[in-house]
């Protein structure tokens, strides 16, 4: 099962309200070429996916209670400027956090993937950020931290793609679909952080 | 032994004509507490260092010959714009990249290293690509490309790092580290890539 079983505050995966991204299925394409994506991948990002599937509640509450609590410089972005903590903010954007490992181990990577990754940038930028969930917060999320905190996500995934008893093998193959899934993902996130800039971008 | 034990061209590691990095000393102790940095990692980092340092030429021909090569979107970085391979420019970048390993794994992350980076993303980008060399390339390798082919490296470091008979435990805290520098690294090249912007950046 794809989808969500019940409502996702702000979630809005293949809704006409999100924006065409600016890059191309041709693009997805090559970018998948050099990050090593083979057929396999699909094949075990959808195993992590039932892997995962009752446990991104513990997993989200790992990463943001377990980690990015303890670290004020990431702790910031779903506080208020003052330092106070936005339960709903909290809640919500953690359920969409929880989604977004479901997503990223079972829908297609289609024009609609494209999309919400443009989505998923645009509410870590200036472009969105608080704006879903109308509230006062830092104005971004910068790029640096986003990158740098991938590392720990892929690291302490590691116990929950083991948790259901599967071989070494089979956790390794899964960990690389994953892998080369974020690094995909955060490579399509750096165009907009690039084009706020309005340049001859590089991307 | 940090150092080189022959003159690498273009190699320019401390020298006086290295810019200064926009990102500050502070700035990268904050970047490392993101990454979950620990005191085990620069002294795996230094394991890793003696495990591979006197493999680095099959790593380097593994990555370029083994894989970029193939992929026409990636080999063109090194080649003239019509198509030919340029030996000379394969050779230093080439005797670089393997350096790159080492420095990787031994070199204190102090204000030259800090300074190399953005030496490091200067020769990746418009500002300083085949300057150094002196040929007619691309002229930048897309930011994209980079944070794609990291997974690649990461994973097809592995052997190397194992191949020296090391418990497994050992392999996995080298290569954890080499996956921490690694994104600190990518994270510290993407400011120079959005700078070339001139924007109200979110880096």
């Amino acid at each position: 099962m794809i989808h969500a079983t019940k409502e996702i505050p702000g979630y809005a995966y293949g809704s006409k309200d999100i924006q065409l991204s600016p890059v191309s299925m041709q693009e997805l394409e090559e970018l998948k070429v050099t990050v090593g994506w083979t057929d396999d991948d699909p094949i075990y990002l959808r195993l992590a996916g039932e892997v995962l599937e009752d446990q991104t509640k513990q997993i989200v509450d790992h990463w943001r209670n377990g980690i990015i609590a303890s670290i004020p410089d990431l702790a910031r972005h779903s506080q208020t400027p003052e330092g106070d903590r936005i339960p709903a903010y909290v809640a919500n954007s953690g359920e969409r956090f929880e989604q977004w490992i479901l997503d990223t181990c079972r829908r297609p990577y289609d024009q609609d993937w494209l999309n919400y990754q443009l989505e998923i940038a645009r509410r870590h930028t200036s472009a969105s950020k608080n704006k879903v969930d109308g509230v006062r917060s830092t104005p971004y999320v910068p790029l640096r931290d986003i990158l740098a905190f991938i590392v720990v996500i892929n690291e302490t995934i590691k116990p929950y793609l083991a948790a259901k008893g599967h071989s070494a093998e089979d956790v390794a193959k899964m960990h690389l679909a994953w892998c080369k899934s974020l690094q995909l993902q955060t490579a399509l996130w750096t165009k907009l952080y690039m084009d706020t800039a309005h340049t001859p971008s590089e991307w």
